[in-house]
């Protein structure tokens, strides 16, 4: 919610109610007294949102760590069992599905394998529903379920969750959202909140509010899986453009006298750092082959692997200045591919990006995801949750209980 | 201000009264019920806000055309008498000041040249203490004087007004907000608040405000006047990045087989479509040659005028095609000397634009400003106005008269 809709006092109480609830969800438990510094509101107003939100089952209060004058004091906590929603990662060759709790607690991961000939719209969505009736297996047994959010790797118009182009699964045009929607009222009677973003955009949102980037306002995260896509985060809010289609990091355009790209532009900046082109470099001669065999083999010596991984770092260089110049953020995170990549060419990274204007330069970190490989899963999460934390009250109200669905 | 400190009954009210005069200055005049609409309040909550705002003197209410009942319905207005800025616009080779009255009225304009080799910090602060002087004297007698925006075509420290980098004026590391501020108490006694912005970032804020970007919520500014900067609009908001000093789009690598840029780097998209390349490529063997020269050469039927300009469109297209893609925005606004160029290119543009991706390329159109030359003049004095549209009484119970200074 904006300002500019906390216009009548029944916003402010639930966009006040809301803020109190996200510092939980994203910070951790909290005294009354941190909340009270925290929102600015004061003692007696903190309590009865407190209240309100404990009678809704969200949040209990429990003894924290003794002060400095011996009495515990009370901690106000997300409660993990109260409410979770199912995430999940729809990468080009296997599924991650995940239930999470408020407050971000992970409480049942499974992955699973599938062949990305065979993965069309239609198979992913039989293996959604599937994965998410495990999933609800496994949850809590007051906990009410409130979201699902899903990554894919493509663009997706985040009005509707539909998935304009998702070149390396094959897909376009496909109308995702309203696809699981069905397909949850189909198997369960009831959908929650459905989310559907793009992988990039949500391993932003997950560096930025549990990773690397927690304590930044200005992040970029770089997907590297088959292509590389990019999410921002400007000032703390994930960066949409017109219809949610910003951060194509990866059609950049940074060597016009380089090889065509799929898309039908010359010199992309994927054609240069993308898990082809790394690959195809090292000429290591194998159909399986992947980034980590590259990594090992210049490891062990291998001279034209090497030699890839250090082309890619040139390359990962001068795009990474672009994006120092056009953005100026706080902290840049490598994902997918690249976080293997990084610590080898850290140095050439550096090198290159000093060519970016100093006082961008001088404020900007690289760093590779604190989530490893589940920056885009928890991502999902987090924009599932993105309901309760606008209106708590009003969406558990309407929510079914997990175990019931 | 955010949604995140409206938190208490004061704020809400000085956050909704401030809502509305914001209305009234980049809308214009509208009538109680528009501004309902508008706000989402209550009737006589905007009836009270609307007294606040007349008592203080900003706004007036008088008869509109009439309605289809016949009775002519009242407007409420911005007093543009009311509330001055003086806006200062420090371009290489000129100064250009205007007083701006509250709703965007330029009560008065001047321009003066200067050399760009004399036009140390210190000549330009002794200038725009007199030119501020000469504009007061053009202030309506009862007018509060409520700020001071200045553009600079360098990179600006948002926070405290430091010009980080200026190439072009040849400055490095200057405090301007700062010796502005003491130069307006040393000759007035007082100063105003005092903004100093990049001449991009500003000539997008009035675009979005009062130009061709005025219903859009993605825009990008390109200034071209000797280097060529960006300024990027996300969501309505200015986005600044860590430092304030994002946008820089004429520092984005897209030919590394190019020239060496002043920055360090080579193929820089300022080296490809920036003045200096575009005089050089026409060749036209004066060093008094303008961009206005070559594209009248051009016009003329000069080949190499024509051949420079269209190697300019390719460029140019490369470029915006690569922040179609990053930005998804819904506008791209060519200032500067680009804005003579476009016309000429417009199908190269386009075409080259075409290799964005589809999502995104649909979404976009390129225009040139509305506001003309004037683009970052304006948004130098929506810049001043913008502490009086955060907080309206307490701005005008602490500013000083004008003509009084």
């Amino acid at each position: 919610m904006t300002a500019r809709t906390a216009a009548t006092q029944d916003d402010l109480r639930r966009h006040n109610r809301a803020r109190l609830l996200r510092r939980l969800h994203e910070g951790g438990a909290a005294s009354r007294s941190d909340l009270v510094a925290f929102s600015g509101l004061n003692r007696s107003t903190v309590g009865v949102l407190v209240s309100e939100l404990a009678d809704a089952g969200l949040v209990t209060e429990v003894a924290g760590a003794a002060g400095q004058v011996g009495r515990p004091s009370l901690l106000v906590q997300p409660d993990a069992e109260s409410a979770v929603v199912v995430a999940l990662d729809l990468k080009v060759e296997r599924t991650v599905v995940a239930l999470v709790g408020l407050g971000g607690t992970v409480l049942w991961r499974k992955e699973q394998s599938h062949k990305r000939t065979s993965y069309t719209p239609q198979a992913a969505i039989r293996n959604v529903t599937t994965l998410t009736a495990h999933a609800l297996r496994h949850a809590p047994p007051h906990a009410v379920w409130v979201g699902v959010g899903v990554s894919v790797p493509g663009t997706v118009d985040h009005v509707d969750g539909r998935v304009r182009l998702a070149p390396n699964l094959g897909w376009a045009d496909v109308p995702l959202g309203g696809l699981v929607r069905e397909a949850m009222n189909g198997k369960f009677g009831y959908a929650p909140a459905i989310e559907v973003g793009n992988d990039a955009d949500l391993g932003a949102v997950a560096e930025h509010v549990r990773g690397v980037g927690a304590s930044n306002r200005n992040l970029i995260y770089l997907s590297g899986e088959v292509g590389v896509g990019g999410g921002v985060i400007i000032e703390g809010r994930a960066m949409t453009g017109a219809g949610g289609f910003g951060g194509e990091v990866g059609h950049m355009v940074v060597n016009p006298q380089g090889v065509t790209c799929r898309c039908g532009a010359r010199g992309c900046w994927e054609t240069e750092i993308g898990r082809d082109a790394i690959i195809r470099a090292a000429a290591l001669g194998d159909d399986s082959v992947e980034v980590e065999d590259v990594v090992a083999a210049a490891a062990a010596g291998n001279r034209k692997a090497q030699a890839a991984i250090d082309e890619v770092g040139e390359w990962l260089g001068v795009g990474l200045a672009n994006l120092v110049n056009l953005f100026n953020p706080e902290v840049i995170v490598l994902g997918g591919h690249l976080r293997l990549i990084f610590p080898l060419v850290s140095g050439t990274v550096y090198r290159r990006i000093h060519y970016a204007l100093p006082a961008s330069r001088e404020q900007v970190r690289v760093e590779v995801p604190a989530l490893n490989g589940d920056s885009t899963l928890i991502g999902a999460a987090e924009s599932a949750f993105e309901g309760l934390l606008t209106d708590p009250i009003d969406v558990v109200s309407h929510a079914h209980h997990a175990v019931a669905s």
